[in-house]
């Protein structure tokens, strides 16, 4: 079996990833596997170290960036979060394809580590109709809003780091889109290593 | 039969929109077909008026601005170029679906007329793939590549006008997932009108 795939997903805040990635995480042709993150922050209640994250010191964080050991990761709100070579690798070499779903910063450092992965960006309509769904699902601030928004513009100018853009408009069209993108990805790497 | 799409598809220069075209653009079970363009430029040998352009006089392209009678149009090098309405509303309205090959500015004046329009784009895998395209196919002036880079650099800055962004590291790959996009509108498109 060759070597799983590296796939990172992206998209602003509100696009819709969760929705569209439901629609074939589970299935089994895809062989689709996340990878364990790390944080430092805090575990919450239900939460298994090992399982939802892998929950380390600061100290721990550091030594980790310092080895090389991440293949991205991004302070937020004064906690790291990272994805763990390690992890990824072994998924892979079982002839999972790994996706990791990670911001635009990320994914440029994946990029660097594994010019070979397939990265898909997932956009908004028209960002009048990030907007609504921003605003449709919970009651925030206007300053948070506003903030979600200009972080997306700002984000889709680099869109160009991508392999794949997709727009949902369509939660099953665009899922459905996705799908095609990665079984021909999965289909073209059989063929590479067989 | 449901009104044909209006496809638009650009890509910098030398990224190999041609070949990936050429790999479905005769297929009958997609139905494309390009609308004839209208141009202020000279007929030249071999060119049939009305085929390979409506041949017009600056005043005659000025008056169907003026008239709103195009869905896009630019002026390159003293020459305008435009897309009429009429001719594209004629054949999707035969239940062709009409492919643009257009640049980035073209696209915006088609999506105001048009916002249901398939916008996609094809990047390079790096710049520096595009830039060893453009230098593989012929021999131009350093000052023209440079150029076409730049100007490539600008474009994708605003891919995020489009609806979808394929990349163009493999041909048959790339022609496959386009080829697979446009069908899967085609199909959305015959529900819709069902």
């Amino acid at each position: 079996m060759p070597k799983g795939l590296l796939i990172v997903i992206s998209g602003p805040s509100g696009v819709g990833k969760g929705t569209v990635l439901k629609e074939f995480m589970d299935d089994p042709a895809l062989r689709l596997s996340y990878s364990v993150s790390m944080t430092t922050r805090q575990m919450r209640e239900g939460e298994k170290d090992g399982v939802n994250y892998h929950f380390v010191t600061r100290e721990q964080f550091e030594e980790a960036i310092k080895n090389d050991e991440l293949l991205e990761w991004t302070e937020f709100v004064g906690n790291y979060y990272g994805t763990p070579v390690k992890g990824v690798e072994e998924l892979r070499n079982e002839g999972k394809n790994v996706l990791l779903e990670i911001e635009v910063d990320g994914c440029c450092q994946v990029k660097k580590k594994c010019p070979d992965a397939l990265t898909i960006y997932i956009i908004p309509p028209t960002m009048e109709e990030l907007e609504s769904r921003i605003r449709g699902r919970k009651t925030e601030p206007e300053e948070i809003v506003q903030q979600r928004l200009a972080k997306a513009a700002k984000e889709m100018e680099r869109i160009s780091e991508y392999k794949y853009v997709v727009c949902n408009d369509d939660v099953k069209l665009a899922a459905d889109i996705i799908r095609v993108i990665i079984e021909r990805h999965i289909e073209k790497n059989e063929r590479a290593g067989a």
